[in-house]
This record gives C-alpha cells, structure tokens and sequence, in this order.
C-alpha cells in the first residue's frame, strides 16, 4: 500500500463546498412539495378525548389532515423497538400519530398537509384536539417513587433492571481498607445538531417506486423500516441522506414518526411532501440524553487502588424505549475506562417519564459514566492526600496486559475486551501538555494575585468501531475516475476526505479522482450506520479492502494486457507499471476499459484499447468463472468486537471568587485512536467534541417543570458554549494501532466529549476545595454551592468517608 | 433443482396487466415533459447551405432550437461505431445533428423542444433549411457501380470487404460432376415494431443524476454511451427501459441521436424532455436491414452432396455503419446451416448508400443465408431430378459428429462450432409434420380440381446465446418475496414468466413469490442487451447461477438454524426443511432476517427470530470473511461460445392459376432450443417469427425512388400479413441440450422468421415450376415472373446448370 495518503493532514475537501453555501441539506430540496406540519400534545400526560379538524378544513392551500384513525394497516402501528435486549422487560413504543394518549409535550398527534408550510401551519392551529389531563410523572426520583405510571401496564415505571458483577463488589468494598460512598446527578441534555430533523418524499407513479431524503444518519435502516410498514419491496424504496448539518446520535433513530408519515402520504397523494423540523420541535419532539443519578460505593488501599466498586443507576429513558437500553449499558460498561478496578458491581433501572424520548448523544451515557469514575478517583485521591494522577496510574492496565478483558458483556453484545493503548505513557504526556507537575507553583502564583485557580484530569476509554459490519463498493471507471461508496451516512465528519485518502492509498491514484458517496441505498444498500464512532474504522476498513480487491483485478489484467507478472506491477498516480520500467505502463482507466468484455469504443482510447468488440477466440470464457466485468470490487468489515480508543484530557480553570464565572484557562487532550488517517480531521473531531463537552460541562441542561413542560425549549434560553467560551486545546496523539483490523484503527468521533465534564468538575472541585457532584455545573450553581458548602463542612472536598 | 415449473407451459405472467391496458410504455411516461420534436433532411444527399430559425421563434411554448453548432464537445461528436471489426476498414458514423452534409432521407438536423408536441412540430416547420442538392447513390448495384460516392473519403463506396475460406472451393466446383451459378436478390424490410423509437429524460437538480427511460433493447450501453457523451460518471445515469413494444433488432442501436439529445437538453434546460418517434420517422430515420445480392457458384455430385461453395454478397449498409458489419458476417457464416459444404468461400463487399443505416433485423442476416442456401439445395434437387429432403439429408451433418467445427469464424470473433443437434431425425420429424411423403397425390388431387399447389421446405442453424456475460441477481427479502434482477432488456418476449420458472424452480419457492426487473441499470449494471437470441441463454442461465448461490447461503443459514447438516435439507415452497422431516423447517423469509446481522425488530417474526440486536458473543465475526449480508447472490454466465439452435420449417402454398395469389395453406415448424424452459412461449416465439417471415417473404419491402425517398413510408403503403395472411403454425419440439450452459437451453426468439423466405419460395417454385431468385415475392411479382418465364424457358426449374 502506498502511504503517500494516509496519514498526510490534508484538508477537508468537502468543506470549499460547505463553506461557500453549496452544501444541500435537506430543506434545500424539493422546493415545490408540499409541506407538512403536526399538531403536537401540549401535555406531557393526556387522555386524547376529541379531534376536531372543521375550522382547518377552509385554509386554502390544505391538502390532507391524517389523525391515527386516517393510518392504515402497518403505517399506524406503534414504532418499532429497534434493539430489544433481555432485561428491557418492558419495553414501549409510540404510534406515529398518538392514539388515545399522549405520554409526552410534542408527541405528534395530528399530521396537516398543505401546498406549503405557512399553510400547513395556518391550518394545524385551527385544530382543536381535547384532552383529559392524566397526571405526569416527571424526573428520576418521582418515576422511581412510582406514584403515577407513564404507562398503565409497566409497574414500577421500570422498563428495564439490568445487574452485571465481576467478583464480589459488596464483600470487596466491605473488607477494603478505605470506603467511600456518594451520590451524582447528572441532567439531561440533547444533541442539538444545527440542522434538526427533516423528510422529503416523492412517490414515482411511473416507476411506483419512493425516494425519501431524510436527514438521518441511517439511510438503509429508514429504507428497511419503510419497506416494511409501508408494505413496499426495498427495490422499491430509495433513501438518501443528503448534506446532513449534524447528528450527534438524535438522527440515528429511526423511523421516527414523521419518516414513516411523510413517506406514506407521498405515496398516498401521489405528490412530494416535505417536512422540516423546526427548533421547538427539535427541543420537545425528537430526543434527549445524560440524565441519571448514580449511587456510588467505593473501597480502595492506602495506594488509592479500587478493590471494588459499586455502581447504582437511575436512567430516565423519557416515555418510550424505541432504541432500547444501550445509553445504560454503556454507562455501565465504559465507566471502567483505563482502570482494573479489581471487584465491579453495576446495578442500573431505566424509568419512565413524561418527557421526551431518550436515546444516544454523542458520547452516548460515556460523560455520565466516565464523570462517575473520573469523580471517584478525585475523591479517592483526596480522602488519601495522594496526588490524582499519581491514583490514576495506580488503576491502569499496563501496556503488557492487553487484550484485556474486562469481563463484561459490551453493547454489542460481545465481551469487554479492550485491544490496546498505553495509559502510564498517555498520562505523562496529558500531564506534559497542560503543566501538572509544575501546576502548585503557578496555583501559588494566581493566588498571591488574587486568582483563584484550578486544574483538572480525566481519562476515558472508549469503544469504537461497534459491529456488527459495514461494507464498501469501489469502482474505477474508464476516465479512471475512483467510485468510492459506503452505506453510511455523513453528517459534516469529514468522510469525503478520509475514506477518499484510504482509496488513493490502497490503490495508488491520485486523490482527486477519487469521489465519496455515503448514505445512499442507490450506490450501497447494506449498512448499519454513522454513530459509536464507527464510521472510520467500519467503512474505512471495508473501502480498503474493497480496494485492494479492485487493486488485484487490476494488476492481473494489466498483467495480461503488459505481459508481465502481476506481482513485478505497482499503481502510481493511477498508472499500472512494471516496477522499475515505467515505460511498461497502462492507465487504470484502460484497464477499466479492458475489465469489460463488452469493449463498446465510446472513446479514442477505448478504440485503441481494442481490436473486436466482444471476446477473442481462445476456450476461456470472457468473464472467467468467479470473476465479474467492470473494473470493481465490493467487501464488508465485519469485527469480531470493537476496537478501544483512549484518551486523557486535562484542564486549568479560574473561578472569579466573587461571581462564580468559570473560564478556562488551558486545556489539553492526548487521544489515542490507533493509525492516523488524518490527523487534523481527528483534531477537528476532538475539537469540537471539547466544544461540545464544554456545552455540557457548564451551559446545557433541559429545564423541565412539574407538568412535564420544557422550560427552555429555544435557543434564547437554551445555553450552548460559542466560540468565547470554547478554549483554545491542545492536542497530543498517540498511535497504539488496533490488532482488530486491517488499517490499525480507532474511531475518534465522540471522544472529545466524553470527559469534559469530569475534568471541568475535577479543575473547579480543585480550584474551589468543594465537592463538585453534579454535572453541568453552571456559575450560579457553583454560587449556590458555594453558600451551602460554607455551611456545610461535608461538601468540602476530601471529607467523604464512610 | 426442483423442476416444478422449468418446462411447463404456464401462461404469460405479464398479460393480464399488458392486455388489460396497464402496460407502461415509453409514451405514458413523463406527461408534463417537454416535447421535442426534429427537423429532418428532405434529401437523400445534401449540403447543408444555412438554416434560418427566425420564423420558429414566435411559436407560444417554444423552449430551445438546437443544430449541430449548438452541440458542446463530446455532444456533437460522431456517434459511435460501436462493433469495429478489421475488415471494416471504411467505418462512418454520423453526427446527432448533421454537420454540413446530409447522406439520408430523415438524417436529423435541427432538434426543437416546446411545451408539447404540437408546438415542437409547428415550430419545426417553420425552420428553413437550405441544401445544396448531392447526387444520391441509391440501390446496391449504383452503390458498387461507384459512379458516385455516398462519403468522399470512402472509394467505391467500400465500407468492408471480407473472405472466409474453408478449403479451396473454386477448385473444389471446378473438379465437381455437377455445378450451378445463378444471382439471389433480397429486397430491404425492416423491423418495424408497433411501438418506435422513444425517450424520456429528467434531470434532478437535487441530486445531479440524470434518469432516462428510453424504449431500447440495451438500457446500460446507453448509459455506458451517456457517461463518455455527457461526461457525467455513470453513477450518475439511471437508464431504465420501460415497457417497451418490440424491437427486433432495431432498438439495440446506440445510441441514437435522440438518445443523445434529449438526455442533454434535459439537463442543460433543467427539464424533462420526451421524444416519441411518430411512424414516418421510423420509417426513415430508424434502420434497415435484409438488403443483398448474392451471386452463388456450387458443385456437388450425383446424390447432391455439396463439394464446394463459393458466396458473393454484395450488401447495401445504407449511409453509415454505427453498428458495423455484424450482418453480412452472420448471413456468410450462418447460411452454412445444417449442411456440410466441402470446401466454402463466401466473400461480402459492404456499401454505402443514401439510404438509412441497415442494423440487425430478427434473424440478422439469417434469411438472407437460408434463403442462399435453401435456394441452392432445391436447385440442385431439381438439377438431378431428387426429392429436396433426400438432397438436404445427404448434406446434413451426423449426430454423432457434434462438436462440429465449420471451420469459420463467427459473428463473436470465436470459431463457428455447433454445440449439439439432430438433423436426420429433424427431418423426419417436419416431413411427417407436413404431410411430405404423400404430397404428390395431395398434388394430383388438386390439380384435378383445377388448383396449383406446391410444398417446400427449408433448414436452419442459429447461433443463440451469444456473449460476451449477463449477470443475474436474486435477493430474497425479508417477506419471502424473490427479487431477480438482469440487466438486459424486455421487449414482449416473456422473460416476466421465464425468468420466474427458473428461479422458483433453482430456489423452490412459489411462482408466485418472484418477480422480475429487467433493463434498468439501478438493478443491475452490466448487460449486453437482448437480441441475438440470447436473453434465455445467457441471462437465463446467469439467474439460475445466483440462484444456486443464494439456495446454498440459505441452507447453510437453515442450517444452523435448525441445526442440520445443510446437506439435509430442501426447499419446498419457500419452507427450508430437513428432507422427512417436514416439522424441522424454517421459511425463507426467516432466513433472509437471519442473513443480516443487523437484526432490526420491525416485525414479529424478526423479533422472534433473533433475541438480541447486534451480533452474538462468539469469536466468529458477524459477517464471516467472504460472506456478505443478506440473502442474496449475483453470477454471470459467460459462454466459451455461442450455442446452436436448429430448425426446419416446411409449407404447402397454393397459388391462384390466374391472379397468382399466394395462400398458405399448410406450415410446420420442428424446433430444437435445447431444453425447454416453457413450451408455450417458445412457441409464441415461433408463432410470431413465423408471421414476421410470412410478411418477409410475401409483402414488405421499402420501396427507394432514384432519389432515395422511400414511397411507402406509411402503414398504408408498406404491407405487413394480417392475422387472416398468417397460417395456423404446426410446431413439434426437438430437445438437444446444450452442453455449454448449466440449463442446457438454446435460443429461440429469432428462430420463427429466419426460413420463411426459403420455404415460400420453394414452395411456390415447386406450385409454378418457375425458378423463384428474390425475396419477397409478391402475388404481382408471381404475375410478372409467369410472364416472364412463359418468353424465357431459362427461368423454368432444372435448367440452370453451368
């Protein structure tokens, strides 16, 4: 493989496109469909009594009013429960249009279809729907007090209780030398993406075939899940993610109501509707994630090293299940991080609540278990009086210990065991980057100049690359032109460059020739989809191993067509040549013409390639047995488990001693995701993940009151962190290349995120001396906590035991 | 394989919705499209001198006018000669819009686009073009005469020149006890399907791809054409022939002008465009084909054995040969037959002419051939006084001599070697079929009764199933239902219903349960197109070849499922089962849920089907190397070379004594296509050629003036047979297997057509006694002829030897 490519930190091809205003998303589409809009519940818990759509029925412009009564057969069934899983004994879905109770403030309940939106919105508020108000259980606590149930049939509100141990946690912690136990809150927040939601369909009476575009990040899965509710053959259905402004976890859902309504009433109309989300709608009626409150119980030596470890969770899953349990099981999987914590006990119950649907945000329940441990050894660290990177490293697995198994079971349902990564050599780095070792000086130093000032740690290992495959096609054609294509989606991560850069690697042409498409069932219809930070190592591998296909079919017929062995030829800027004799070379474009037997001579060199049209006269016949025309190559990467990126972050911060505000100072990042593709799209990636980590660590919380209403549902009240607020970051690469595939990769597309809030925690509970265990800390949180801790000696830091 | 349904005579699948009016045919798409419409040389031969649009522009609802300055780059270029061949040293091609010269009658020169047809039309009409007026070269002879030239640039209007040799026949006819020389004329007919030519392009400017649905027998070569024309990549280009209302032969042509035009006036306008090709164009800007003189020197012995043959044709390709000289080369190869010649020459001159371009036309050069070589066996009968079968017995080819190499080259470039066959027995079988042995009595009879009638024969070889591939592709989804795509193309044969037997017979599943896509690139990209007789052969066999891999991935799946050895099991109507064991089952339908890790739950049977999302806990990666998800297989069958059908045709004809009429009284057809897929459409096949050779051999022809304007350009002046002129058809099936492909099949989808001609003409010969040289023979041609032969005893039978 030539590595001229991989590697190189070369710009994002895509982005002259996108920052010049000619990227096409979704609602830069269809401009002459029809709109929809929904009547959505006002009520976070309602009997629905009465629809009355008269008043609707004189805007000019209306052209259909659907109400689940109007939704036939399989189009109004409830949802699908995509990843069911043993212990979500009681899992629940929604109907597409809600059929006799709304569980959540923005359920959709009525669909209106007009000539446009405006009209559409005209006539849904001329809609009166009745409602009985049921009483709305809203937050952990009262969901797991269970005075009301969200749903009539699910005791407990418990949706799931799921228990996985390793050695005796409880007989571990009782017999340590050391004991802590404590509780975190962790709230919730939402993955924001700039562009919400939307659909576009178009029915083609002449080809009765559908094409939906949908900002999803899983076209393939929309095409299954339409296929089947709308009773049409997938040859029948094409989807195509367009320009997609941002997923972050929320577009992975799938089919959420609107892509199976919009779809079906396309058909049903015989028109092209669209429907995009608006912001409300994002806030109330599409997904959130984070919150839990966790219960922690921790026994350790006098080294600070954790003997056991017991790990309770509440999980708010919001009204329904539809993408199952995996935020909870992350959690309590990837908490571990870098560390042996010797005996490990979790314990987690997912809730019901009146509130919107909780399914992953990127990261996706890491934050909330990494804050977990990453509080924990602060707080071990501090009971002991031990320096806490000094505990940390006291819990590392050692570089000669991998594979190591941690011993559970991961979301993939494979065992936890992590490839590889050097966590000591990390930490010394992370602790080089932001200035550990010399930090008490420069404390010292802000503190005589009235600063108060802090610094922070945490580490985090994250798996990648999750299963169960993805595939990747290849084509070269006869202007050798590179047809690369992968049924993932793209949601701004750079997959243009980066899978265009392995195909110029793995096939020695320039990178300019090499196009990317993804998410588009037309050029590949099998795949899973763009989340777990998989895309890398699941598509990238599967195009590299496409290419190398296309390259051996290459280099046989250019070995035929220059007589010379196969095994004495090399690509060179999409030439095949004779190593060592670049007169003995043929362009890949002529052998893509020559791969065909069908030689048509639509061009010159075509003509020239050629003598006859179709086949020679020798007894072989033009395509071999197990051969196929066309210069192109096909495979799928399919991991036994997942690859485990890793990663320390660090952080300086002040505190203004009279306002609370907190600025960060410094922060630093060592990220470990195997072979480099790209290093600066993986700083990128980091980069905004940090920003994005920053929102959550200090800004983003949703604000629900007792009815269930979301207080701050728009971007006036919703806090996200701008460029002001995002420090400057330093970032430090380590290469522990994956054993697991054949590239060496790790996927980096969450890890920025994961530990903000445990570092920001780590750097204010240091700069302040107050415990910090709840996550976003905002500065008139840390204000308040401030008063309560001069009253309260135990919220001091370092005075927890048990 | 089960063969519950290969070789049953099930009714057509596509009737019901093609007779019932719900075919889609080219002209029922795209209603709102934009017309074009095209302004057309008057003159055979012309330069083009200026054109003068000024008059068009005030037309209401006129889009664009383009003419050949118009066209950019590669738009205007030439179109392709798309099957060079070294003896076609002189190969032209025109240009989309002509180019200073005009060399036909209908040569397209201005292309309009308006609102709707009518104002493409008025808006043509008031275009002036003015023409220099060229001398025409029309009819073979003025073509060979040379006097002038068709292409300046092309000597004596030469195009091709071609000799085969099999031993040395001159000598071989100089050293023979008997020999005869005598001229054949055929006249031009054409194709003539009921639905022309058509197009229909949209461009989408949401996703930059272009679809073109165009009624053509080869829908990804015109897109191959599309991509290097329009410079788009060909992932870019959906090419999808819809229904489409035959073509024989002429609609493989590619691509056409208009194929060219509209596809790029859609996209340069933004647009859609649809061209419908009205009957008068078809008829002069379409193609040809039958066109020749033959001058015929044999020598043979007292039995009638052939020594030696010696063919030269001279053949009319019309004004440019895009689709080169595929016709003379099969008339010189296939006119051979059954027969073993002893040493043969056949010598073709190709020529141009200022008629439009000639094309392969059902039977392609065939009944030019068997009209050459059935002529000769009767005329040696009748020169030794022998039974014409007896003459035709001694020269047939033994069973027991199969492989039998001719010694020649074939239309593919591979050697002309017939795979399989039982002429003797054929032969018996088609005289008893007829009633061949008590002819002359029957003769007797009616001559008693004042009537003249006359029995003839004629044998055939064909070549089917050429090469070079067809793919097929067989998905079974997760309902059971059985995709199977192929790229080539439907014209009306049946491949709806053949294509079905195969794969519910491969797979065992229900008829029911399949359906079929043929000719639409999104479904399968590579193809070489129907025509030749090879759509059962190749794509036939292709989709019994996925098949088998699909029937093996889901016994393996089964398998261990049900915890068999596949080996066990069997597939009885869609339900895998360990064979006696009918309760050990598991449907299809699971399978295929079971064939994609990425179990999504979207229904009840997948939920059971699978307890847990992704992947299980082994060490065996999801997708296995080598394997791929889904239930689904692609294989090409690609031939070593063509297979041979075989058939004999025979005829009793009375003729009226005074007006020459020609009646059918009696016609038998023996066929041999290997194994029979389904008897009934291969008869339909039969029975249609049949009747296609009945107009062949006694009423079309094109009728050029001195100037090259065709006289009977309308289907009131160009007679096609009635179903009153078409005789009820006797037809008895030979089965000789084919041992070149896994189905043992054979073509037959030309077979009908290819030896009318002969058979009438021996027929009649043998009714009149008049020496039968042209074809067609028209009831007023007889009436001359008997003119004729009453002043020229030359002209009786028997009296011609040299």
């Amino acid at each position: 493989m030539s590595t001229s490519m991989f590697g190189e930190p070369i710009a994002r091809r895509e982005d002259p496109r996108l920052l010049t205003g000619q990227g096409r998303y979704l609602d830069d589409l269809g401009r002459d469909a029809l709109a929809a809009a929904f009547v959505r519940s006002p009520h976070a818990h309602a009997r629905i009594t009465g629809i009355d759509v008269d008043d609707a029925l004189d805007v000019d412009g209306l052209v259909a009013i659907y109400t689940y009564e109007d939704l036939p057969g399989q189009v109004g069934d409830p949802l699908p429960l995509l990843i069911p899983h043993p212990a979500l004994t009681h899992g629940r879905t929604g109907y597409p249009l809600a059929r006799d109770v709304v569980r959540y403030v923005g359920e959709p309940v009525v669909m209106v279809v007009a000539r446009d939106r405006y009209l559409a919105e005209d006539a849904a508020e001329r809609i009166r729907v009745d409602y009985e108000v049921l009483p709305p259980v809203v937050g952990i606590e009262n969901a797991a007090a269970a005075e009301h149930l969200v749903h009539d049939d699910v005791p407990g509100n418990v949706g799931a209780h799921l228990v996985q141990e390793v050695g005796d946690a409880p007989a571990a912690i009782e017999n340590a030398p050391h004991r802590l136990e404590f509780r975190l809150d962790i709230e919730r927040s939402a993955s924001m993406p700039l562009e919400g939601r939307g659909v576009y369909a178009r029915w083609d009476p002449d080809d009765r075939s559908l094409r939906v575009y949908s900002s999803t990040q899983t076209s393939t899965s929309v095409r299954m899940a339409l296929a089947a509710r709308l009773g049409l053959p997938k040859t029948k259905i094409e989807v195509i993610a367009p320009d997609v402004g941002g997923g972050f976890g929320v577009k992975v859902v799938h089919p959420w109501p609107e892509e199976v309504l919009v779809p079906w009433a396309a058909r049903l109309l015989g028109r092209e509707i669209k429907w995009t989300e608006d912001r409300r709608e994002h806030f109330v009626a599409a997904a959130h994630e984070r919150g839990q409150v966790q219960h922690v119980r921790v026994g350790f030596d006098d080294a600070g090293r954790i003997l056991g470890l017991d790990v309770t969770i509440l999980h708010d899953h919001g009204a329904y299940t539809p993408y199952g349990i995996i935020v909870p099981i992350v959690t309590s999987t990837q908490l571990l991080g870098p560390y042996k914590p010797g005996a490990y006990r979790v314990e987690f119950t997912s809730l019901y609540t009146n509130t919107v649907i909780v399914t992953p945000y990127r990261g996706a329940g890491r934050p909330q278990g990494v804050f977990c441990m990453e509080r924990t050894m602060d707080k071990i660290a501090a009971h002991l009086g031990l320096d806490r990177a000094e505990v940390r490293a006291a819990n590392f697995i050692q570089p000669d210990e991998f594979p190591y198994d941690q011993g559970l079971t991961f979301q993939d349902g494979r065992p936890l065991i992590y490839d590889s990564g050097d966590y000591p050599r990390m930490l010394d780095m992370i602790k080089e980057l932001i200035g550990w070792d010399g930090f008490e000086a420069e404390r010292e130093a802000a503190r005589r100049a009235g600063r108060r000032i802090g610094i922070g740690l945490g580490c985090y290992v994250e798996g990648t690359g999750v299963g169960p495959y993805e595939g990747g096609h290849v084509e070269v054609d006869s202007t050798g032109r590179v047809h690369v294509a992968t049924g993932l989606t793209s949601q701004g991560q750079g997959h243009q460059t980066v899978f265009a850069q392995i195909a110029a690697a793995e096939l020695g042409v320039p990178i300019e020739d090499v196009t990317v498409t993804t998410g588009d069932t037309r050029r590949f219809g099998y795949a899973v989809g763009t989340f777990a930070s998989r895309a890398a190592v699941m598509s990238g591998n599967a195009i590299a191993l496409a290419c190398r296909k296309v390259r051996e079919k290459a280099l046989r017929i250019a070995g035929e067509a220059l007589e010379a062995d196969p095994r004495d030829l090399e690509i060179t800027d999409g030439v095949v040549h004779v190593r060592g004799n670049p007169s003995a070379a043929i362009p890949l474009r002529t052998v893509a013409v020559l791969s065909n037997p069908l030689r048509y001579a639509f061009d010159e060199e075509a003509r020239r390639a050629t003598q006859f049209a179709v086949g020679g006269s020798s007894d072989e016949p033009p395509v071999p047995a197990g051969e196929e025309p066309g210069l192109e190559g096909r495979d799928y990467y399919s991991p036994v488990r997942s690859t485990f990126a890793s990663g320390m972050h660090a952080a300086v911060v002040e505190v203004d001693p009279d306002t609370a505000e907190i600025r960060i100072l410094r922060y630093a990042v060592v990220h470990d995701c195997g072979r480099l593709i790209n290093p600066r799209i993986v700083e990128g990636q980091i980069h905004g993940g940090v920003a994005q980590g920053v929102g959550g660590a200090l800004y983003e919380r949703m604000v629900y009151d007792e009815s269930g209403q979301l207080l701050n549902a728009s971007f006036m009240d919703f806090l996200m962190p701008y460029a002001t607020e995002v420090p400057r970051i330093r970032t430090g690469h380590m290469q522990t290349p994956s054993p697991l595939n054949p590239l060496g990769i790790k996927g980096a597309g969450e890890a920025g995120v994961i530990p903000v809030s445990a570092v920001i925690a780590s750097a204010v509970e240091d700069a302040e001396g107050i415990r910090i265990d709840a996550m976003p800390l905002s500065p008139d949180g840390l204000f308040r906590l401030r008063r309560r801790a001069a009253a309260d000696p135990g919220l001091r830091v370092g005075r927890v035991a048990v």
